[in-house]
């Protein structure tokens, strides 16, 4: 039941690790419903990561590039344009990283060394990505950025450190861009704000798996699956979400709207 | 491009009046996208409306039916099942009416039997409506029900008067319904707020072409159409959202999100 | 430490039963702030509560008052006018009731007839009474009316039933006609959104005792007292917060946005 | 009429600058209101200011400090303290600078040293404050914690630049902190999201009077002014708001919530 609903398109998917990744998925169902795409990943992910099968699954060159860099994004956008032979249509954002968390720093005692770096991994990258393609003209009209947030920008979730603040920085700038952009190019910019999925990256969050259980026992429909959300992300590319913009976009199976439910209060009451 | 999103799903439609009608656009949209479809209006609406040429194209009945009617609604479902030889797997709600604008009365002159029967007709419907199917077992697992609101209900635009606060009413409605038919049998149940739509309906609200022109400038990408709402409807009804649910989802070319634009500035200091 | 913070005003107080009541506190915390008050409650509820004593405590008279009526409402308005000689500076809204919580039917099964009648006395009650109000040019300027609600409004909490959708209703209310009054007489209408509370009236909601435990794990300060409460609408009354209005206050001691606690991820786990 | 609100209290107030500052108005009023106060400011910023007449009047002393550096953070908390003799009970952190801004350089076109840096001043320096503070345990059970925002965190203000996403973070760092300091020492952390102000800093922003008189139509009360914000905030330092924290709480006369203005209707018009 392919759709063809990127038929023609063409994107560049960040951040694709492993099978497990959200990207991975992503990177997949995009080229299964008719797009073509560019790859591409931390020079170090890359190497870690499997991401050469998924490129030649989906025949697709692989730019690396460490999204702090201005001349690496610079020239990840002008190689792309150069392989697809113009501009590109749809930009998958799925990037972040804390480096207290990764280094056992809790938020009480952060290091702002490492806490600048987080921030400009996991948000300002979002800005530089943005602001190169405005620069270099590189998206067509209607063009549609995604970035992969999580609803701790919203509510606190004690484990979750240091890297809530940087998605609230990540959703801000999505919005203000979104705004110059659309005016611009008619280039919309969302967040989609998933359930907590079980990724490479993402085990490394203390408290993960107690916290999996809770979401899943909180969301009327179950958490999320990457594959949902893949499916999610195309609707946002193709042409039947264009007046979508400035958003962020829960995709959650319900656990942001639901104060609280029955499994959770009956778990309370052992 | 027909992609077939809707393929072998069944629907009904609330609230085609005339081809200006959002719900008329939606309606052939999913006729498009493959779904078979049912449609339906008030009796007295029908009177009035185009709605048999439409009819005609989907190749749909029309059931009538008094959406503030307990027995009205239960013979639509009926039938309706009848009438598919099975389940429903999509509802739009497009029902909305002000009793004490249309009667001339402002928000601090409410003659409160009007507004009884404004929020009964615009919100409690949609309960009436869900709690109809919940009863008969009459949606199949992962059926979408969405129906239209306006970002009235968040904040204030005067001339809205106490639609407002019905459509506060229709999305916590929304929200309520869609915890409990989730747990139940997987079903979603979202709102979308539409940009302002030059409607037969619209028409009515006093100081409406103002307030579509500001919308207008307002909206980085402009005002969301009719046809685009279509669009993004058929998503909200197709296999690729199945985990959006309990929201209200703006699709308004982003002018929820956007506080003053360069065009309000400009227009203010004339 | 007395603060004379309502010294000279006047005001009403709709809702106070017996001494669990929050509105029975606020009454209270008024006039040891040096407000005069009248008390109000539905009729039956007069019969049932200890209201006389609360009225002898502070010198206040009691106006029945059924706030589904007109007369009744407009009744208040004038025979408190002419109590104080003069207009009223501040009312506090503290009325809801579920009819079908109450006749025991859930959100599926809702009797229609009720849950006009629940709309109406919990949320339809305010507007009466604001309507009432502009009518008689009842209030003072920068007057200031306070409703309290609850955080179903926003977000699903199951066993809270149609009483999330009314609380909606009325913080639509207060939103819309907070402006209007707003332009007309710089008078502010908001809600407070308070923590669930061990009240006469509360404790008839299904749950509600493995509810209040979740609340209070989730609170990073607990849950807020109805003798907290009682000091927030003080400062709301106050000419302190005269440029706070059309707004949801939460009063919850941190709930409303914490996503989930090291508490309750722990009980998870058990 | 003096309430005595913060009788025995003592206080940090960050940022004021001359008699325009908000925080300036906030430290006359707290030091009316019975509290001590410590007044701190960047040491470039109090050569060109004229905090001095302030600290004579408020009989406070001056400790300078650059927000970005944990040496002169930890040097503020500990001269107060033993300036005070003891712990602290409330803090305003108004500080906020954008360098790109300061250097001609649009939204779309930032340079990402001075964009940290913006970060750094506006935003990452209350989670410097805070956490230096819980280490030292410098601040008393139930202490306050208020810093100054604009809506730009929520909805796109397009001259407002990068300073937006600035404030979204300062928001999530508040709502984090929030959390940890609440279950730690009962301390809550607040953001008052002002109307904009008339203030030598705020001048600088381009397009800043058109926007202040679309704010002042917009708002049915007007636009709160710095003496307004100042009485707020007294509330918010008071043992009267206990259990408000971890919110973003609008100062405003009511422009969060208000859609469109009958007066910016009647403008689009001409």
């Amino acid at each position: 039941m392919a759709h063809n609903l990127l038929q023609g398109k063409k994107g560049i998917i960040f951040g694709a690790l492993d099978a497990n990744s959200i990207a991975w998925k992503i990177a997949e169902r995009c080229v299964e419903q008719g797009a073509q795409i560019v790859l591409t990943n931390a020079p170090i992910a890359m190497r870690m990561g499997e991401i050469k099968k998924l490129a030649e699954a989906c025949n697709a060159p692989i730019i690396p590039a460490d999204v702090t860099s201005n001349d690496d994004i610079n020239n990840l956008i002008t190689k792309s344009m150069e392989h697809f032979g113009g501009k590109i249509d749809f930009i998958l954002h799925s990037v972040g990283m804390s480096m207290n968390i990764r280094k056992g720093r809790n938020y009480m005692d952060l290091d702002y060394d490492f806490n600048h770096k987080t921030n400009d991994i996991s948000a300002t990258s979002l800005h530089r990505l943005l602001q190169t393609c405005y620069k270099l003209d590189a998206l067509n009209e209607w063009g549609s950025v995604v970035a992969l947030t999580y609803i701790a920008a919203q509510r606190v979730f004690p484990d979750y450190g240091e890297m809530a603040d940087a998605k609230s920085l990540l959703e801000s700038i999505a919005r203000s861009f979104g705004y110059h952009y659309g005016k611009k190019n008619k280039v919309r910019v969302n967040t989609i704000s998933q359930s907590p999925t079980r990724t490479t990256a993402g085990s490394g969050v203390k408290g993960f798996d107690g916290f999996i259980s809770y979401a899943e026992k909180m969301s009327p429909l179950g958490n999320a699956t990457a594959d949902q959300c893949a499916d999610y992300a195309v609707t946002l590319f193709s042409d039947l979400t264009k007046m979508v913009t400035m958003q962020n976009l829960f995709h959650d199976g319900g656990f942001s709207f639901t104060g609280v439910s029955a499994e959770v209060i009956e778990q309370m009451e052992k």
